[in-house]
């Protein structure tokens, strides 16, 4: 997401004297494999609008990745920085999505809801023959993935929403959603030093419960991946970057959290994890968008990233990282491998 | 210093397309023993004006405090934040210097040059019974109370500008000076991206050389501390605290170089160092006064400073830290020991 629903019209994230409060009313329409919500999974159908730069949007780009969906669903990749109009698509030839045709993801709102007033969001699926948007809940969206578009999945695609841990997993995403996911932008855009010391507070007890947590278990859950970990992930990986200095959510680099951070390198060197990061957009999307933060707009030439390839100690858990008959994702496709200029990236088999 | 010379008449440090450029255009009147300079060197005469924010002025509280200047040369602390006209005596009952009588700085500037152009920058000495500033060259003050100010040393006092030294010290002096001490601000204060990845690159080069000088000895210029690890340390202590974030140079956390860290730690834990240190003043200065590069004026809370404490391994080199005859200082007097809430500190005896 990271747009209008979370500044004004003027552009601004900020409010003097406000804390930073998240628009959280999506279009709720789903995708569903049965179509009785009116939308019905469908091989070529939908495709998916994303930013790599957007860490909501980066936990679909990865559930796509693991479950093999590249086929059934196509990806519209927005540029990672905008203007008060939201996403645009300026890294295609023309600066127009291939397939939608469009310059601005907005039109694909407008197209079903003319007035549409919130925030242009990324993730989001649209309809392609329509050409609107169908939803834009990114809650929704990947248990639907996980869900709805088995039928498409590929062979060894990990189940990471089991039925017998659905409730624990809901119950720590929401929390996650809540401390850590929101809020590091509850840190970052505060209005006051107030709501700032109270949302950092807030966001480091979270992180040291979930330091205490990864020194259990090689994963949230267990010894396998879920939907847990791919929520978490795309805040973690974008913390040292971005969220330490820019948001201010700067106690210690998580690198000095032990197992936060061999968490996070492990899954970053994990297929279908780092391969969906590009370094690039997301310093490029937070230091030259969030004007009220960084008015410069200089996007730092640091942190070096390469030392998310450093060894991690995972491997001194239990492990089954693809669950029960699952197998490691296939490298990206070829027209969707990051630069190796944005992001430095050996991402072992496993 | 950090003012005036610093920023334009609209309080900007930043200048859209142009690289920083620090006016090194100071009063640079000397205080001397034989008085032949015009002013002559003389206990309780004159008053040294600083703010423990401000790196520049870092040093001579140090100087002082090594050699035992307390009692000869007053101190006025002026408050961490200030307007566009400058250091305030914000801290001191009625917000006036108690000696000086003074509210601003400026004021002092104003008694000796009515139009006084340039920045009002501390580190400042100034004459008490005519209440004019005589001098804010920061780069000869620490030097002429290493020199000139001899009649006046505690016993034990170092020499930390010993003769045969003196053009080697110097020389690094110079080049620490361009490329680390003002390397930070001219890669915070870059008015382009172009100027700040320049900036940038420099300042870790330059980083880099001394890292590899520290792994081979425990000072810069041997097994003694001397004017060069004075002129170093200010701006490696604020460098996680500020630099990091703040000005973009953000390579990699100085904690994670080992020789500078640990060197940063010996300092630190030195007596005369990290008792003139004040870790809030620091943080509050920096992203309260600068609002072109932080306008929303939060301070961030973190990073830890506590680590500053921690073991460090210097103890593995050659060490005479105090030289020929010399000892370390007494604790500070107790009206200028530092609010034990805004820095970490346990100074062991050495």
């Amino acid at each position: 997401m990271t747009t209008q629903e979370s500044h004004d019209q003027t552009g601004s994230y900020v409010h003097a004297g406000k804390p930073f409060t998240r628009d959280m009313n999506y279009i709720d329409d789903r995708i569903t494999a049965d179509g009785s919500s009116g939308w019905q999974v469908e091989a070529g159908r939908y495709r998916l609008a994303v930013s790599r730069a957007c860490p909501w949007a980066n936990r679909t780009i990865i559930v796509r990745r693991l479950l093999g969906l590249e086929d059934a669903l196509s990806m519209a990749v927005a540029g990672p920085t905008h203007d008060k109009r939201s996403w645009t698509f300026d890294l295609d030839p023309g600066g127009r999505d291939p397939v939608l045709g469009i310059e601005r993801l907005q039109e694909a709102f407008f197209a079903r809801f003319p007035d549409y007033p919130r925030g242009i969001t990324v993730p989001a699926f649209v309809d392609v023959p329509s050409g609107g948007v169908v939803t834009n809940d990114f809650s929704q969206i990947t248990l639907d993935l996980e869900t709805e578009w088995t039928e498409h999945h590929r062979e060894g695609a990990p189940d990471l929403y089991p039925v017998p841990l659905r409730a624990q997993i809901d119950e720590l995403n929401h929390w996650v959603l809540h401390h850590v996911n929101n809020g590091v932008y509850k840190t970052g855009f505060a209005g006051s030093q107030e709501d700032y010391e109270a949302a950092y507070t807030d966001l480091w007890e979270s992180l040291d419960v979930l330091e205490d947590r990864l020194s259990r278990s090689r994963y949230l859950m267990g010894s396998s991946i879920t939907e847990a970990d791919v929520r978490l992930f795309p805040t973690l990986v974008r913390f040292d970057l971005v969220y330490f200095s820019h948001f201010k959510a700067n106690r210690q680099p998580l690198r000095t959290m032990p197992n936060l951070w061999n968490y996070t390198k492990d899954l970053f060197q994990t297929p279908g994890f780092g391969d969906t990061v590009d370094v690039e957009h997301i310093k490029q999307h937070y230091y030259v968008v969030q004007t009220d933060l960084n008015p410069t707009q200089i996007v730092p030439v640091g942190p070096d990233a390469s030392i998310l390839l450093e060894d991690h100690d995972r491997d001194r858990f239990e492990t089954d990282t693809w669950g029960p008959g699952g197998t490691a994702p296939q490298p990206p496709k070829a027209e969707e491998v990051v630069d190796p200029a944005h992001t430095p990236l050996r991402v072992s088999g496993r």
